[in-house]
Order: structure tokens, then sequence, then C-alpha cells
């Protein structure tokens, strides 16, 4: 009978807005940090890891209120925690207290999804499996036991949930084959941050073609001719068969957004990302009547599963891009995932940052797997950069993610990246704070 | 030259889960408390000061938020600050790491709220003047240049903002004069906590009505048959011809809510409040049309002046309550008001937990003389506990706040009353720090 004894809450901070890596029209230099949680038990083999990610600033307050929330863990039986993990996420998130602070966005929500991301990786950890498997192989009751319906029946009834799941099981066999061969499709964002020059920008077009990507997304939004001449040299590498998509990160009010995506539909987008406000439901179904058929894409801010609720509602949107690491884990993603089979929206996650990818690849895969069954306009972000830092770091091939086999959900970060980049008191970070701040 | 010279915040909390008192469907045992800031000068008249309130646990995160969101005013002119305070509030909010955090919601929100409900504090302290009146004064191009109105051009543009002001402007003393003489009308919500007993509901309603009140409201959603009998004890008590408010804190998934409301129809209570999450708009539309005439109300939740667009686009609530400590001060309240009086939806600020009913008496007073220049169906809360906290309390008298009259937010809290309850150290709480865990 393993308990919980401890949890560490780690202020991790890479220093990314050095090299303007992660630049865009509103964040122009974050820092890439995690509020890392371990879980360690009595049992030398078992113990979690999790994170939720932030650009810096503020890391710290999600540190502390991620301690606050694992609190009630310590000192309890593993496998009553794991072999529930429908009620162990219900008790966490039942403390009216911190409720007040959300309910269930910003900060408590950010710790909430660190604290829950380390008890599922614990779980597939436990079962000695990767989490898109341990998922893949829950039945169609158990998984719709873990999700949140709570704010949805109006939409989705856990008997419409039960069904979807029920008709996808036969199946899931052929699909985990299929991913095993070819990996499950990714797009880069590495190629177009705000800060690169033009010269950087176009080798590193170039140098995604050959990777074998067939997507590419450039930030826009800071200033429209710059916009236009970036696109064009886009557009000049890749050429007019691949797919451009470009990402505003909410700098626009509605009718700004109408008229700038518009003015770059000659270079034919796939989508707009973040085209205004993550909150504006209403504004982004605006957004996409108006610049059809430009896509709109949005999720990556996206605070909770009754934003998405609405934005599925509402038609608002043609990608959802939730993010692994804002939603509160699997219990909450597992809903969104559910609704948008129903509402008949790709979900197309968010990653980058740090650790980000490590985690959606197993989100997509265990989608196509057990919900959707569909690659069809379906392609997860990928970042290259800081995946040193992990000790089961995703491997993408020709434009696919690889299919993970080491247990666990890919969290853990090696104990050197700890010692080295801990903030303030890491070695790296020893007389260099006035970096961050 | 003025200069800030430093910021405290205190940690401030009050064991008021002791009494029931703020019980509800959702919160059992709320501690009131307050992330309270204060802004020294090197002059000695002087200061600010300001809060977001919370319900206990947690409120150390928001004090930490609100010191790190107050740091950039330290060292700076007090009077460069406070004669462009849209200004400072746009540079305040504009830092994009810890933007990440919500944005404009959750945790930092609050914090940003707290520091600058202080702020607008010392602006009026400065002025010698109550913040009501201060705002008052300002010409209508100076209120709509201190407004937040990013995100918002859609339905609120400037210009339409700057004419429904100049609209209201000539006739503001009238309703300076009609307020001084007859208070600005509130309503009770002390006799009704869910966990008070029948007896001591029907005294409390009794002793509401004997006090001048007209409107009642009582905590629902735990139980009908205890919602109907207490209902039933109120009208009772109160007539048929006064006012019955429902709140049931939400509890409820939205096809509940209907039929929990429609099951308590026969009470005619004027509005149920917060029926479901605080983030659907879409639900709160749906209930609306399957209720009425029942009145949809929300806002104490409403994270920030998007969510509230949106309420109001979609026909969404009949009362708008927008709370003074979750919305960013008056740069964000303004814009709320503005977009109210646009679309015809009175705005009933939410007020009680600690200090709130000290804040709104202000808002509601700038309201009537600036902007909507109308008392129908306005009536803003009243919950009768821990004014004596406060330097300059508000008075309530015959169901209506008395104008203040002090210069400031009416924000300060006593210095005896910080040394008794901060927290954990202040007199009250050492050897207790159990109570609140």
């Amino acid at each position: 009978m393993p308990t919980i004894t401890s949890v560490e809450v780690v202020d991790v901070r890479f220093p990314t807005s050095l090299t303007a890596d992660g630049s865009d029209a509103m964040n122009k230099d974050g820092d890439y940090s995690a509020a890392y949680v371990i879980l360690n038990t009595d049992a030398e083999d078992i113990a979690g890891y999790g994170f939720t990610f932030t650009i810096g600033r503020g890391n710290d307050i999600c540190t502390l209120a991620a301690q606050q929330r694992a609190l009630p863990l310590i000192g309890r039986d593993v496998d009553e925690l794991l072999d529930d993990l429908g009620a162990t996420y219900r008790e966490l998130k039942s403390d009216s207290q911190l409720r007040w602070l959300g309910p269930e966005k910003g900060v408590e929500h950010l710790a909430m999804a660190a604290v829950m991301n380390a008890l599922w990786d614990m779980a597939a950890r436990r079962a000695g499996k990767p989490l898109w498997q341990l998922l893949a192989e829950m039945t169609p009751a158990q998984l719709v036991d873990v999700a949140d319906l709570q704010y949805l029946s109006d939409v989705l009834t856990r008997e419409e949930a039960l069904q979807m799941l029920t008709a996808m099981e036969p199946t899931r066999g052929e699909r985990i084959a299929q991913l095993k061969n070819d990996g499950y499709p990714c797009y880069t964002t590495s190629a177009g941050w705000l800060g690169y020059s033009d010269e950087k920008l176009r080798r590193l077009c170039q140098e995604a073609v050959d990777s074998g990507y067939r997507h590419i997304k450039l930030k826009v939004g800071a200033n429209l001719a710059d916009d236009i001449r970036r696109c064009s040299i886009a557009r000049e590498v890749i050429g007019q068969d691949a797919n451009l998509m470009i990402d505003a990160n909410q700098v626009w009010d509605v009718p700004e957004a109408i008229e700038w995506v518009n003015a770059l539909s000659q270079f034919r987008p796939m989508w707009i990302e973040e085209p205004t406000s993550p909150d504006d439901v209403l504004g982004h179904a605006a957004i996409r009547r108006a610049v059809a058929p430009i896509g709109v894409a949005t999720g990556e801010h996206g605070m909770n599963r009754v934003l998405f609720k609405q934005m599925f509602q509402a038609e608002a949107i043609d990608f959802c891009q939730l993010d692994a690491a804002r939603l509160a884990s699997i219990n909450e993603i597992l809903a969104v995932y559910l609704m948008a089979k129903k509402f008949g929206v790709p979900v197309c996650p968010h990653a980058g940052g740090v650790g980000l990818c490590e985690l959606v690849q197993h989100l997509s895969i265990f989608d196509f797997v057990a919900i959707s069954g569909s690659l069809e306009n379906r392609v997860t972000e990928y970042v290259d950069h800081l995946h040193e830092h992990f000790v089961d770091p995703c491997v993408v091939q020709n434009g696919a993610y690889v299919l993970p086999s080491m247990p666990g959900y890919s969290a853990r970060m090696h104990e050197s990246t700890l010692e080295e980049f801990a903030y303030p008191n890491g070695t790296f970070w020893i007389g260099r704070r006035e970096l961050a701040e």
C-alpha cells in the first residue's frame, strides 16, 4: 500500500527571451517556464511528474498555488487515488475557498492542471505504459467516469459520451497500428517567430520543407506591411500546395481582425489563430463568418471546458487548440474532445513552450484511437526547442510525432535541468536574476 | 513632487465560517478575506488603500500577486501616475509575462483590481473628494480616456461612449441632489444565508422589512424541498408586494437550472442569481428564455469586460451584478457600465463579503449621476457585517446607501483590524490558524 509522502513544486525558468524564441505580437520577451510538480511516494519505483507552463514572471505564483492544491494528497494511498482519478479530481477541485479565485480559470486552474498532470503521469508509470496507451485501454464507461461533464449537460449527456466512445472501441487496435507506422502528423511554428529576421525566416521555412513538413505557421499582427512581406517569403519557399497558418496572439479587436485577415487572404492561410480575446466566443463567431474560407482557430488560452462548449455551440471555430497545461488535465480535456467530436470540430492541440509537445502527443494519439478516429484537418503543433530537458523527449520524424513508448506522460525533466534552471537559485540563474526582471 | 515610496500588501482574514455568515450552496465555509494594498508616499497626507476580496484559502496567493503587480509603482511620481490613470492602468496590465496567467482573469486580475483600487482611492484622497464625486466631476472625454475599451469596439466605440456621457452631463447636478436627499436604494442578503435556521430566517426577514427594505434575497440550490419551505417563510413575512430574489451560486447545469427555477416560480422571484457557471453566456441566455418573466442575474464572478460584452450581446441577463474587486477597478468597470447603458441592462453591483459595500456605493451613485440616469430596476446589494473594520464605513438608512462624504474610495481599514486579523500572525490568528485550514 504505497502512500504519497511529499510534494515538491519547482519554479523552473529557461532564458528564452535572450534569443527571441517565442516572440509574437503580444508576447515580446517570454522566458519559457514551468511550475513543475513532483509527487513522491514511499515505493521506490512510483512517482509522478507534471507541470503547468508559463512564460516567466508569475511562475512563482503558480508554484505556490500548485503546492497548496496538492497538499490534500500527502499521506494518501496511491492505489486509492489512482484507481478513481475522477473522484480524486473532484475532491481536489471541490475546495470552495480556492474556487472563489477562479472559478476554474487563471492561476488556480493552471495549478490544478500541474497537479492532475502529475497524477496522470503517476497512473501511467504505475501501469508501466505511456499515458496514451493507458487511456486507450480504458473502457468507455471508465473514460466517461473520469471526464468532467459538469456544466456541459445541455450539449453532451453521459449517454451520448458513452455511445461515441463505444462506437469507436472495436477498431481502436487498427488505428494504433496505423499510428505506429506513420506517427501523428504535426506542423512547425519554429520558423515564424516575430522577432526573427527575414533571412532567418526564409532559411527556417526551407529547413521545415526539407524536413517533411506540410504546414508552416507565422506570427502576424504587429505591422501589416511586415506581415505581407513575411507571408510572401513563406509562400515563396513552401510553394502554393503546402499549408500556411497565421497567428495573431490576441492583438486585435473584432473589426480590426476581420480587416487585417482579409488583407492577408491572398496568401490563402488555412487558419487565423487567436485573432482576438480568447474569451470572446461571439467575437470569434463574427470573425469566422467574415473571413471564410479562412478558418478560425483558438484555444491555447481557452480557460476551461465551459468556454469550449460555447465555442462549439456558437460555431465560432474551425480548429480547437486546447492546451494540456491550461485545462485541468485529462479529466477536463476528455470532456472537450468529446464535445469536439459531437460538433465535428477537429482538435489540433497547442504545443511548444516547454514540455507541451511532450504532453500533447499523448492527447492527439488517444483522440485518433478512441474518440475522433480521423486525421482529417488534424495536425498537432510542434516547436523544436527545450526537448533536451526531458527524460523522454518527443520524437518527430517526417513531420509526424513518433508514438511514445516509455511509461508515463513524458513530463519528467532531468535532475540536471532542475539544478541548472530552478529559479532563482539554480546554477544558471545565480547572479543573473536581473535577466528575468 | 510626492513619490510612491513603498507598497505593503496585507493578507487579512476574518473567521466568518464560525457563524455560517456567507454560507450558500457552493460556498459552505468562507472566511471573508482581503488582499489589502497600502501605497505609501513621501507626502505625509497622501496614501492609497485598496483590496480584492476572497473567501479564505488562497488569499496569500492574491497577496503575492498584488505585491508583484504593484512593484512598478515604487519610486514613481504620484501626480504623473494619478493625472493619467488610463495610462497607469495600461502600463500595469501590459506585462506580457503576467498576462499569460490569465489573461485578465483569476488571481492576476483580482490582484490588478486590488492595486488599481488603491490608486483610485489615492486619486480621490489627493483631490479631497469621495471617489463618486471625483468621477462625477470628470468630463466625458476624461472618463472615456480612462475606460478600458480594448476588445469592445464591435459593440461600443469611443464616440458612442462619449455621446452617452455627454448627453447626461448637463443634468448630473440634479441627480446628485436627489441622491443626497434619498440615498441609493439597496437590498439585503443578510437574512437568507443557507446555513441559518428557519427561525433565524423568519426573524431576519421581519427585521429587514422593519428596517425599510423592499427587497430580500435568499440562497437556494442545495435541496428543492428546503428551498420551497424557506421561500414560503420569506413570502409570508415580507408579503406579496415586496421583492424576493433567489441565488443559486452556480450549482446547476443549464437544464437543471431551468427545472428548479420554474419549480420556485410560485414565489415570483424578481431574479434568479448565478444559476450556472459564471462563464456560460449562452447557458444564461437559454435559462433566461426558459424562466421568463423571472429575471436572470449574474456577475459577481464575471471575470472581465469581454464576458459582460457577450452577456449583453446574447441578451443573457436582466441584471448585471459586476464586482468591484474582481473587475480591474474603475478603468474596466466604467467600460461595463457604458455597455450596460447601451444595451439597457440595469447594473445592480454585487456586494457583501468584506468591504465590497464600501466600494460599490461609489459605483452606483456615479452610475446614476453620470451614466444611466435611472433608478428603475436598480438596487445595490447590502450585507450587514464587517463594516466596523473600515475607517469610513458605508451607512444605510431606510433601505438606501447614504452618500459617502469622506475623501477616497472608503477602502481603508483600521490599523487595529490589521493588527488583529492579519493572517497568520495577527493577534486573532496566533494559535488559531487551524481554524482556517
